[in-house]
Order: structure tokens, then C-alpha cells, then sequence
């Protein structure tokens, strides 16, 4: 799988040249662009890439009649003078947006190997949002390569208008508008006022007389013309462009060449030993689109030095491996989340929630409350991020069970939990895990909990297995065998587990209780403990736990007054991580079969562009606070509660996936997990993943690999390591850094992040097969 | 002042037809609807706000030939056939856009009051972003109105992209555009693209036939026209339209009026007691703009009822008095943080931080290291609100101070601060502050620190007053008279406060070590104390506070290496309230004139748009978690760490604020504080306010005032309260009703929010003095 990388190269400039409308003379500012560029450097080419129209009118006939030293190339050419779209229907083969990607970035390479100070003139068809071959418009099928742009403005009456909005349409989607052109206009001032309009903006405008009437007599009309090219080709207004455009290309190369040091002056990162960055490592992201980065390194630029026969880009795509942290779904750069944000921030700007409520706020937590599927929810909060949602949820869960069980403020109040659980950074929430090395040298931290240790599953070898950790195994035996991922979540198959799981957490709870111990909420992360080592647990176990305390009430317990209510101590699902689509579903309750009283979410709420967290309570819990008193309300609230721009994003992000579920986006994926009888009868419930089944397979037989699961689209691989597993192993590292230098036969590579022994990767729920299996073909060949 | 909100009224409908290009046949379209709506209802108005050209060709002309029962007008008449802006110039006056805004809407307003079901069409001029006669585009003059809107394509050659590019600008400004309908074109198939296009937007487009040819002989024309106009206005893709828009209009209606219901359902609220919270009580907000919201509320509706003769829109413009939380800086709605906000979601949406190293990120750190002024601090780290900014400030102090002191991980390590003070709502950033309504229901909270309490700064009865507290006037004497509130800064003049008080805290200090207790961080807000009650703290008392920690090492100490390495005890402090331009500087510790090691900054860092926070730290905080164990970094860091939309809005932001201070634009607040003399030689570092000095003064007079100040853009008033001041007080209660609820001679009231006796305003920094003295005369009305 070929994915094009941002077009940028030392000695090969590019420009765009964008219309805002047809008819504003993009071939007149071309040829005028090719003379003024050839006095300044060695080569110029000119390329159109799609071209509609009879062959003797098109744009790069023109070109070289008046520039005949100018290479000039278009790679599709329709002979129907229509619009592109249109003329493509006609053609025998369908021309995606990546196929003409992929050749216009082949053609630059081809000038770039030529290694003479050179630029490339790209024209685009029509105006910036003009329909591609494939339906797509201009400005989204030209984004991955995100070259500068000229923007030709419109001098015809209404054209300010539609020049500043095909800007805007251009801003938005992430391009950079190097400067505006237009020709002046007698009786329409356009240009006066786009000058001082976007020079607020600091996007420089220039303007250039319109060319000479068409003469009757060709010959004559050609003299005219040329001798207007070649006047207004040295006038100042177009060699001031020229040479600024120049400048700005070095610049942008010097900016991303001293962005890293730069940033190891002024940057403190997160989660990071900073000896071990130097400016030689930190990656600069120049831009993203879809699942790939645009990246600079040092080290990077350093090892592709030593070929004299090619000149490497600049930027090389790498795959998110990491989806940026657990928190992509939609894709970078996605135009429709893009506009989302603006549309609430026009709408709105932010508005502040004590008390108020606005409709992106309102429609979201509805959405939420119908999505989670579990009856007992009913109140949604609203924070920044997932620790502040689980901040919240502890200090719900704990005044409910303080009130009913009559606890004062002086007593100890614990959590239940899983080891290796991780609930986010805050003092608060780092209380809810056991100590470890993210927490032992935070000087507040206090551990508050009792956490149980649990069976992972793991495929090792090719099978399936339920692991139980050796301290566990006098009471729960020893590790079993399944015959697939989806018999793990197959409990009717699975009582005899289940009676041994309940009689093992009856008799730890009841030994805790007869400690005196006080719990006030149980916290799980829901199939997946994400940063605490990217471990499955076996989720028929988190079932059971979760059935005890409901069924332990304790001696101090008070009575849960009906169904909805919460019985022992609230339970906290932490879905922040395993939410949302993560794991293929919505809910990833669901796959537990419980229902908790409060759920957390984040990460993939906004479908990976924005923080904004909820926390979704039951009415009990909320009720808890319900009193005459102020102070008994839950006082908590960040400032940009309910921010209108996380929100509406939120909302555009929710249907958005809530489409691809329904529209069947995903089949491929769930056909090579599910047995063919099942697809339709599974639908929403299923367990699949966007890794295949063969693939997982293969590297769980790895001689280096210990275990491997994949889940959604999610995929973890335990490498062993003699030294031990954990934080502070380093076996995956060397594979990440293979990843992330070696292209392969590809000119992309893999950016990912590990956890010690375990290497993880994670897809968009956008991402496509091909893309997958792409990566998976890298993973395999630098397993070594 | 006048301030016109969105106009809505449950009888007369209005829709606002735009343009996305000129010739887009925006008169013929207004005929067809004026038909079509004529069936439906009783009355049908066509208001064109602004015209160009010779009167007789004028629109509503056309509209009159064609629809004589439809009441048409135009308020501005220009012969000129130019843009507005151009043939304004030639005007006797400027024609400002809120006296346009005004106009339409006490045009709208007579309209309704005539009771009957009504639609008014309201014109515009050109395409969506034409100038308007202030030089503004069209979308921005009349975005406070937000009218619906019916976008009408182009179904020229190249009008695919000029729609879809006009659609954007206004959805980016935030409005609802509910159809685009366009000609359908015989050559071009415009229609059927935009339609599927915008299918998948939820955008309903129609297409109807053009308009017969011109025809020679005028009444031959009138004729064809005629029986044009008769047979498209019954065709079902014009009447489903008309349906649509008239139950969208309902829709809207009864949305709003469910919303605060629906709210009371679905969403708890943060800091609030929501037994005190009713369906009637809660505010929708349907949109904001600049300084004001526009707002339903059940309560405000039943009010307005009763006045036969008027129909009240249903809709309010309140001002923004708690600046949405502290958070707003640049308006609501503000297309310019819209388009940054999308840029960057464009460009990047989010790409992982760890490690990397984006223009926005790195453009933002330099801006603030610059911007603070402060040589010690060098790095800075990114989260997302003040709360896990003040967390992340804490873990990298107290293990600063752990390292050099050698204190072990049992030892209980303590922070020093003042009463009152309030870091944030996390669990760790509570224990900062004594206990205290806010926490003392939350379970895990253990206040960790020894706080002082301080001399307040207060305007009482027209005189500046440093007033100390009874507990203290022991050792600090009693409350001191200053001439202005400048003099409170003096501190050269205030050498025998500042030898007390660096008395008083050395005596202090020592005490404390004596017992023990270990300090790991002094931690205070700058000047103003927020949440804990909007106390303006004495500066000097603080300065000396730091100077004292700094003086006083305790034996425990290692060596400080060189001058910007911390002594004592690392300084943070939370300018999260009080920084970028909250009380007039971009700096809250130049007011201290001391130089903290870590500064913490949000709410203003995005101008009021989204969350984002920084903590920015001392080289030498820096360097304590330097090793060559992983485990001894910060392993702190969230899912959105430095997100791109964030940073480039929060670039967007700095830079028009600091464009606002450095062109004078705050001067006329300035002259009004600073003595004529000093103005200039002040500078960046003045003392003033947006509230007027006679404003303040004459508050601190009235009867029902205890004390009053104004610093920046804040105002407080401590209202008496027999049964004492703090959180739990209601004596602020009844004047933020009444600013809610009476709207006086104007159109708009005053949203605002209390802290137990104290009510504050606070304004953005863009708002203009015009608006600040009609919020300033309502406040002295409703002080009753």
C-alpha cells in the first residue's frame, strides 16, 4: 500500500496555484509565474495534473507556447469540456483520489532526482471546492500533499466574496496560503479591499493588470500576449511574490530542520525521561491526514542521506501507530470535524454551564445516555479529560456510600480494583491504583484500595488461552484453553469458571470486611487495562467481581431502594480507553454483561480531535447530593464545562461512527473474526477486530513474541524479555525504533509507543484494510 | 446602549436569503417564496436592509410588480450600482453595522407586534462575505440576528465551489442554514452534485427551473414572468420547502422551550445544588455573540406575557457578567478563533505529543516564556485546565524539594498558602487550600498545607483602604487609608508595611519549622483570589511572603546553584484566574514584582474558546526529574497533551491581545485610572480598569454596599450581609436576579454569577466602554 507523503524537498520548490472561481485567469498567473520563476531558478515545470477539454485548448498547450523552455505535463486529460467529475464518468477506469496522489508525488520525485534549484507549478481545475475525478472536491484531493498555495482571487463582480470564502474553505482544511493574486478591476475595487482584508490576516495580496484584449488575428493576439508576459512578469508586485515565495520555502525547511532543538529548549514533555530526547529524536509533526503523520527527525533526515542518485522528501508519512494515544477514530485532518468545531465556536464561542444548557451539550449527553444502553444511567457531567471524569466519579461514588453507609469524614474510605489498572494522572485518580512506578514517586500519592490480581488472556502460539497468574492459580487453577476469541466472551460455555471466580471474590471480600475495612466504590477499566500494561483481563472474572460486591452489602449497608439503585458500593466503569468504538463497540460494558452505575468516558468522544470527558451517573448516585444545603452539591466544575466546541465535535464524531457501525463499514473486519452463520445474528454485539486473524496468529508464533490479542482496534504484542516484563523493559524498544526507520518497500513507516515488554498498535475506526494489512506486513518483516 | 438579539418570534417567521455568488437570481427565488408563502400565511414581508443601484430597479420593486400584497422596504438606499462599502463612502454618514442590526430588528419587531402569523424574507447583498457599508462582510453584520437561512447556489460554471465555499463561511459563523436551492442548469449539472453533497450534511438543496428568457417587450416580459412565478411557486420542491421551514420554525420554538426540561433530565450541572434548580429556572442558550448570550428561560418568558400590544421576541441578549467563567477574552463567536481553531483541525487534529513537537505547540511555549517576562522560567509543560495545570505544578515542586532536602516518601510534606485561595477541583489541588465548604464532602480530601491569612485591598465609601483582619491587627496594626488604588502597588512608598509584614512572616516561619513541619511549595494566587470569594489580597503582604520563603531555607536546604534556581521552597504561582490580561497585564506576578519558579496559565490562554493550560517551570525544577530511570521523569501527561486546536487558537489569542494592548486600544480605560501624567510612562505596567473610577466610587457609597474594587477587567461588590459573609450567603442573590430579569429601558439584561456575598462582574477584553456603562448604569438601578 503506497501513501503519499507531504511534497517537500530542499531544491524542488512546489506551489498550487487555487482558484476562487473559474474564469480568474489561472493559466495567465501561471505563465506569468513560469517567466518570472525562470529568470530566479534553473528549471521550471509546470504540472496539471487533471485536465478536461479539447487537447489543443488545454491549459499546458498554452503554457508552452509562451514558456517553451518550461517542462510542462498533465497526467489526466478528458476531452469533454466539463466538469472533471463528470468527464471521469466517461472514462473506462475509475480514478481514485489516491491513484492521482500517488503520480503527481511519483512526477515531483522524478524532478526533485534531477537535483537543479527548480519549482513545480501544480494547477488545480475549477475552483477550490470544484469536484475531483472521483467526486471529492479540489482542495481535499490535494491535501495530503499540503503544498503552499497561491490563491487566485476573483476581480469579477461578487468576488470578494468568493475569494475570501474559497480562503476560508482552504484555511480550514490546514493549507497554507501563501499569498492571494488577482488581476486589478476597472469598475470593481475587489483587490483594494482583499489587500487590506487579508493583510489582517497576514496573507499578502498582490494584483497585476488583466491581459490584452484577444486579438482577431491570431499571430497579433500572440504578440500581444507575449509581450504581456514578459512586461508584467518583471514587475515588482510578481518578483516581490517570487522572491518571498523563495524565501518561505527555505524558511519552512530551516523551521521544521530547528524545530526539535527549539522544542528541547522551550518543551517539558509528558511522560518522557528527558535525557534520553535530544534534539536528534524529537520528531516534528509538520501536519497529519487520515491515519498518517508528516514528520521531520534529525535522524531520520541523517539515514537517508548517502544516495547521489535520488533526493528523499523532506517529510515522511509514519503510520499513528499509537492513534495519538489512544484518542484518534476520524482520521487527522478530517474536514467534517474541522468544521464541526468551527460551527460550534461561531455558534457559541464557549458559554459557561453552571445552570445552562445549549443544544450541542443537550444532544450529546442524550446520545451518551441512549449509546451506554444500560438502563441505570440517567445524569451526565461534564469535564476536560479522563482523569477529571474519574476525579468526579470517585468523588460521586464515595460521598453515596459515605451518606448510606454513615461513614464520617474521618474514616479511611477505600476503592476495590484490578492490579495494574490506571485511571489517569491527577493525585486522585493515581490514589485509585496500587503503588507502581508511575505513582511512587509522586509525593502525595497514598494508595486507597485493595486491588485483585487477575487471568490475562493471551494468544500464545495460536491458542487462545485464559492465563492465570501463579499466585492465583491455587485457587483458580491453572490456565485454560479456548477455541477463540469469542468463546472468552461465550460465559453460558463458561459456569464452571464463573462458580469458581464467585466463591473466590465471596471469600476475599468477606476476609476483607472482617478486616474492618471501609470500600466506597468499585473502579475497573472494562476488558482492557490500557496504560498499566496493555492487558486483557479475562472479562468473565471482572463479571464476577462485580456480581460480589453487588451481592456483599456489608454489614453497615443500607438498602438500595430499587433495581436502579446501586447495591454494596457503586461501581465505576472507566471507559475512557476501552469506550467508544475502541473495542468495536459502543459501550464496552457490554461485553461484560453489567451494568455499572457510573460510566467515564473520553479519548474517542471527539472522535480524536479535542479533550472533553463525561462522566454518566445513575439517579441514585445523583440524588446523593440532592439536600437544602449548598456545600452538599457535587462543587466541582473546570471552567470550560461543557465547552459548545468539544461538544459539537462530540456529536458529529458519535454519528459519524454510529453510521459506519450501521452501514456496515466494518463487515470486512468482523467476517475474518466471526464464523459466516453468525455476522447478522452478532451485529452490534460481536467480537472482532481490524487485525486479522491470520496475521495475530503468526506473530503469536513468533520465537520472539510471548503473547499477542488483538480486540477492535486494539493489537498488543508481549514481547519476552529475559529481564523481566513491565515498565522499565525495554524489549519492545528496538522494534518500535525498527518501525519507525525502516520503510521497506514503501515510503512510510510506522510511528508507535510501548508499554515496557509490549509494543501496541491502534487504528482509526476509519482506517482501511488495505492500510491494515500494510501495517502488518511492516510488523512482521521487523520482527527480529 | 442598544443590543439587539436573535430575532425570533413564535408568529412572524423570518428567513435570510443569501447569495453564494451574484446572479445566483436572489430577487427571483424572494418572489417565488413570497408566493408560496403567501398560501401559507397571513401576511408576508420582504425586507432588503441594503440596496445598491438606481431605485427603479431596486428589488423590492420587483417584488412589488409581482406580489403586491407583500409589504416590502428597504432601509438603506444606495443609487450607486456598487458594493455597499464603496457607494457608503460617498455617504453623508458612516453607517456602523449595529445601527443596521438595530434597524432591522425594530423593523422585525413592528412586524410581529402586528400579531399575525407572518414571515418576513430579508434580503441580502451580494454573496455571503460581500462588504457590507462598514466594510464588514454580509455574514458578519447580521450574525447577532442569526436568522435562518436559505442559501441560494450558483448554478453557473464553477458554482459547485462557490456554494459549498459560501456554505462554509457561514457555517463557520454559526449559522443554521436550512436549505440551499439553486437553478438547475442544462449544461452544468450543479444541482444534482450539490445535492447529494449536501444530503450527507443534513442540508436539504432544491432546484428549480430557471426564469423564461428576457423578453423584448416589457409587458410581454411581465406576462411571462407572471405565469413563471405562479407555476414555480406551486411546484412541490418550492411548497416543501415552505413546509419545511415553517415546521422548522415550530421546531425551533418548542426546542428551546423543552430544552431547560430536557436539561433538568439529562444533565447534572456543575457547582450547584440542583434541588435549587428547576425546568424553570435553567437557561437555554441558543447562541452568543460578542458580549452577550442569547437567552430562553421559562422564567423569562412568563414574565414577559401579559402586555397585549407587544409580542417580545423570544429571545434575550443577556451580557456575559461572569465572562463565562473567567474563561472569555475575545467575544463569542468569534470567526477569527473559529478559523484558527479549524486551521489547526485541518492541519493536524491531534497528533501525540510524547516525544514531538508541532509550530502551534512550540509557537505558544516561546510566546509564554516571552510573555511572562520572568528570566528563571525556561520549559513548559502542557495540560488542559487550571486544575490539572496546579497538579502537575505541585508533583514537580514537591519532588523538587524532596530531592534537595532528602525527605523520604512517608514524610508528610506540607504547602504553604493563604486562606481563601482555590487551585482547582482535582483532589490534590483541594488539599492546597484549608478546609472549607468546597471540600469538606469530599471524601478524600486532607488539606496538606498551613495557610495565612492576609490584609485585604477594599474601595470603602469612596476611599482605598488595606484592611487587615481582626486576628491579625495584633502584629499588622489596623486598617490603612491610600490615596488610589495605584498607591496600593507603591510599594516604595509602603517601606513600613513591608517591614511588618516581613517581620510578621519570618516570626511565622520559623515557628512552623520549629514544629517539624516540612514545606515542599509556597503556592498563592497573584493579587485577586477567585473562587474562594474574588478577595483582593494586599500584593505587597504576598510579595513579602515570597521574599520571606526565599530568606528563610531551614536547616533542612541544599544550596540554590545560581540566581534563578529556587530558594526555600519552590514559588508557584496559580495565575489561572488572574493571568494573559485578567487584571490589564499579560503577567499577575509582575504586580508582585517577584519572580515565581513555576507559573501555571489557562482560562484566557484560549481567548474563551477551549480548555488548554500550561505549567511553565524554572530550568532548574526542570532538571530535578532528570536520570537515567524512566521512572524519575513526570510521568504525567494527558490523552490531549498540547493539542494543535488548543495552541493555534491560543497563538490567535495572544497575538490580538497583545495587538490590542500595544495600539492603545485599552487607553481610554487607562486615562481614567492612571494620572494623566503617567499614562505613558506606565505602559504595560498600570494599574487601571474597564470599570469606570465614578462607577466604583459611587457603589462603594450606596447603603447596601460593604465594600467594593475594580482591577482589569473584574469588578467585585460585597454586598452587607447581616448574617455574615462567605460561600453560604445570599445577600448577592437578589441583585443577580434582578439583572437578570429587568431589562430597564433597554433590550438586554445581565447574566451574572455570585460568590456567597459577593457579586462580580467581569467583562472580555474586546468589550467596548459603551457596553461597560449600560452594564454599569443597570447595576446602580437594580442596587435596591
Amino acid at each position: 500500500m503506497k501513501h503519499i507523503g507531504s511534497a517537500l524537498w530542499p531544491k524542488l520548490r512546489v506551489l498550487q496555484l487555487y482558484g476562487s472561481n473559474t474564469n480568474v485567469g489561472k493559466t495567465i498567473f501561471a505563465n506569468v509565474l513560469c517567466k518570472a520563476f525562470g529568470r530566479e531558478l534553473a528549471k521550471v515545470h509546470y504540472l496539471k495534473p487533471v485536465s478536461t477539454g479539447p487537447l489543443n485548448e488545454a491549459d499546458d498547450r498554452h503554457i508552452h507556447l509562451y514558456n517553451p523552455d518550461v517542462q510542462s505535463r498533465c497526467l489526466y486529460q478528458f476531452d469533454e469540456p466539463v466538469s472533471p467529475h463528470i468527464a471521469a464518468r466517461g472514462s473506462k477506469q475509475a480514478i481514485s483520489d489516491s491513484s492521482i496522489q500517488a503520480a503527481i508525488h511519483k512526477e515531483l520525485q522524478a524532478y526533485a532526482n534531477a537535483g537543479k534549484d527548480a519549482i513545480a507549478l501544480v494547477e488545480t481545475a475549477g475552483g477550490v471546492l470544484s469536484p475531483a475525478p472521483s467526486g471529492s472536491s479540489q482542495a481535499d484531493l490535494y491535501r495530503p500533499l499540503r503544498l503552499p498555495v497561491l490563491l487566485l482571487g476573483d476581480h469579477q463582480l461578487g468576488g470578494i466574496s468568493g475569494t475570501i470564502s474559497a480562503w476560508e474553505s482552504l484555511h480550514i482544511r490546514g493549507y497554507d496560503v501563501q499569498s492571494v493574486a488577482l488581476f486589478e478591476g476597472e469598475r470593481f475595487e475587489n483587490h483594494s479591499y482583499l489587500k487590506e482584508y487579508f493583510a489582517e490576516r497576514n496573507v499578502h495580496t498582490f494584483a497585476i493588470h488583466p491581459p490584452p484584449e484577444r486579438k482577431a488575428n491570431e499571430e497579433d493576439d500572440v504578440r500581444s500576449m507575449r509581450s504581456y508576459y514578459e512586461e508584467i512578469s518583471r514587475n515588482s508586485d510578481v518578483t516581490g511574490f517570487t522572491q518571498s515565495f523563495l524565501q518561505s520555502h527555505d524558511q519552512r525547511i530551516r523551521d521544521l530542520r530547528d524545530m526539535p532543538e527549539q522544542a528541547d529548549e522551550a518543551i517539558w514533555h509528558p511522560f518522557m525521561q528527558h535525557r534520553e530526547r535530544s534534539k536528534n529524536t524529537i520528531v516534528a509533526m509538520d501536519s497529519a491526514y487520515g491515519d498518517f503523520f508528516q514528520t521531520y527527525s534529525k535522524q531520520q533526515e541523517l539515514q537517508q542521506k548517502g544516495d547521489g542518485a535520488s533526493q528523499p522528501p523532506i517529510l515522511r508519512p509514519a503510520f499513528d501507530g499509537s492513534a495519538s494515544w489512544w484518542t484518534q477514530g476520524l482520521g487527522h485532518g478530517n474536514p467534517q470535524l474541522a468544521l464541526a468545531a468551527a460551527h460550534a465556536a461561531g455558534r457559541y464561542g464557549h458559554v459557561m454551564f453552571a445552570g445552562a444548557i445549549h443544544q450541542p451539550a443537550l444532544s450529546l449527553a442524550q446520545t451518551l445516555i441512549r449509546g451506554l444502553g444500560n438502563p441505570r444511567l440517567k445524569k451526565v457531567f461534564y469535564t476536560d479529560n479522563g482523569s477529571t471524569g474519574i476525579e468526579v466519579a470517585i468523588k460521586m461514588a464515595l460521598r453515596a456510600s459515605s451518606l448510606r453507609k454513615q461513614w464520617s469524614s474521618d474514616d479511611d474510605i477505600l476503592i476495590l480494583g484490578f492490579t495494574n489498572s490506571y485511571h489517569g494522572d491527577t493525585i486522585g485518580t493515581m490514589d485509585c491504583s496500587e503503588p507502581s512506578v508511575f505513582n511512587t514517586k509522586v509525593e502525595w500519592y497514598r494508595g486507597r484500595g485493595h486491588w485483585f490480581d487477575f487471568p490475562r488472556v493471551k494468544l500464545v502460539e495460536g491458542r487462545w488461552l485464559v492465563d492465570v497468574p501463579p499466585e492465583l492459580s491455587a485457587e483458580l487453577g491453572e490456565a485454560r484453553h479456548l477455541d477463540s476469541l469469542e468463546q472468552v466472551f461465550d460465559y453460558n460455555h463458561r459456569e464452571a469458571d464463573r462458580k469458581l471466580y464467585t466463591d473466590y471474590f465471596n471469600k476475599q471480600i468477606s476476609a476483607l470486611q472482617n478486616q474492618g475495612k471501609k470500600f466506597g466504590a468499585l473502579i475497573l477499566e472494562p476488558v482492557l487495562l490500557g496504560a498499566g500494561g496493555m492487558l486483557f483481563a479475562d472479562p468473565l472474572f471482572q463479571t464476577c467481581l462485580v456480581d460480589a460486591v453487588r451481592q456483599n452489602t456489608g454489614s453497615h449497608s443500607g438498602q438500595a431502594r430499587d433495581d436502579h439503585d446501586w447495591q454494596g458500593m457503586p461501581v465505576i466503569f472507566d471507559e475512557v480507553f476501552t469506550g467508544i468504538y475502541r473495542l468495536g463497540r459502543f459501550s464496552a460494558a457490554s461485553f461484560l454483561g453489567v451494568q455499572p452505575d457510573i460510566v467515564v468516558n473520553a479519548k474517542l468522544l471527539t472522535g480524536g480531535l479535542i479533550p472533553l470527558a463525561t462522566t454518566t451517573a445513575s439517579q441514585a448516585i445523583f440524588d446523593a447530593f440532592l439536600s437544602d444545603e449548598k456545600s452538599d452539591a457535587l462543587l466541582h466544575g473546570h471552567s470550560y464545562t461543557a465547552h459548545a466546541v468539544g461538544c459539537g465535535v462530540a456529536n458529529e464524531s458519535l454519528s459519524t461512527m454510529k453510521q459506519l457501525e450501521s452501514s456496515g463499514s466494518w463487515n470486512s473486519f468482523r467476517s475474518d473474526w466471526q464464523p459466516q452463520a453468525s455476522i447478522g445474528a452478532a451485529g452490534e454485539d460481536g467480537v472482532w477486530s481490524m487485525w486479522t486473524n491470520a496475521f495475530v496468529t503468526s506473530v503469536s508464533q513468533h520465537p520472539l513474541v510471548d503473547h499477542v490479542f488483538a480486540l477492535g482496534s486494539v493489537l498488543a504484542i508481549s514481547l519476552k524479555d529475559p529481564k523481566g516484563s513491565g515498565y522499565s523493559s525495554t524489549a519492545a524498544v528496538s522494534l518500535r525504533d525498527r518501525l519507525f526507520a525502516e520503510m521497506g518497500g514503501e515510503d512510510w513507516v510506522i510511528h508507535s509507543r510501548v508499554l515496557g515488554n509490549v509494543l501496541y498498535l491502534m487504528a482509526a475506526v476509519t482506517t482501511s484494510p488495505e492500510t491494515i494489512r500494510g501495517v502488518q506486513e511492516k510488523v512482521l518483516g521487523n520482527l527480529r
